[in-house]
């Protein structure tokens, strides 16, 4: 099972996040390793602050307002190994390990699964060869 | 210099994409070959659509309420090589080609280059960086 490692920000830090009208922040979530993007989602002041100490992704559900632990329901955690913000705050990047499956509630590895344009392989489901052990 | 390589777009891909109530769709930008996320920012209908036909990417400034041709003042372009829409379509992601420094107006190669927790080397804020060693 991968370990959860907290990050420890400082204050200066966590002072340069900038959340929207509605107390959110865009949250990006890249797989370590591949470099794969898989999914977009939005935090509150309290869910980045228990996603650093927890060292996991916690999201802040817009359709079901509500914490979003990701991956207490289907298992497919995500172990954040770095986190960034971006030059004006209000983005973060976190890269992470993804566990299970995916980051999609499709079932797929990524969310970004469909592309503009013309049909090609790299638009069928990203692989399945990510497995934790 | 890098050609730019419209993507046509069918009118069902275009359809799955949800705006949200300012009329924006949220556009990541990775970069194409090292897989760096560079950006965030937004657009609207009509500028996904020209980033489409264009090859480029063209958003919408939120503070300057008027559409950002990337690159167009910089000269810092980003040449679109595949483009993505998530699963519930209300985030795009942008595989491109960056021109010039980097894509971040602070002069850094992405918009990430500050992580959360201890210092390391690319937490080092620009011009920060200590000549001796």
């Amino acid at each position: 099972m991968p370990l959860a490692t907290p990050i420890d920000a400082t204050p200066e830090q966590l002072a340069n996040v900038q959340f929207n009208e509605h107390g959110l922040v865009a949250a990006i979530v890249q797989e370590e390793g591949t470099g794969d993007v898989l999914m977009m989602a939005w935090m509150t002041a309290d869910t980045l602050r228990q996603s650093l100490e927890e060292g996991r992704t916690v999201f802040w559900s817009r359709s079901r307002a509500e914490v979003w632990r990701k991956g207490d329901t289907s298992g497919d955690r995500q172990f954040i190994r770095a986190a960034y913000y971006d030059c004006d705050g209000d983005t973060l990047l976190f890269v992470v390990e993804q566990e299970g499956r995916g980051a999609c509630h499709t079932g797929a590895h990524s969310c970004f699964f469909r592309s503009f344009g013309v049909s090609e392989p790299s638009d069928v489901e990203h692989g399945d060869q990510t497995q934790s052990s």
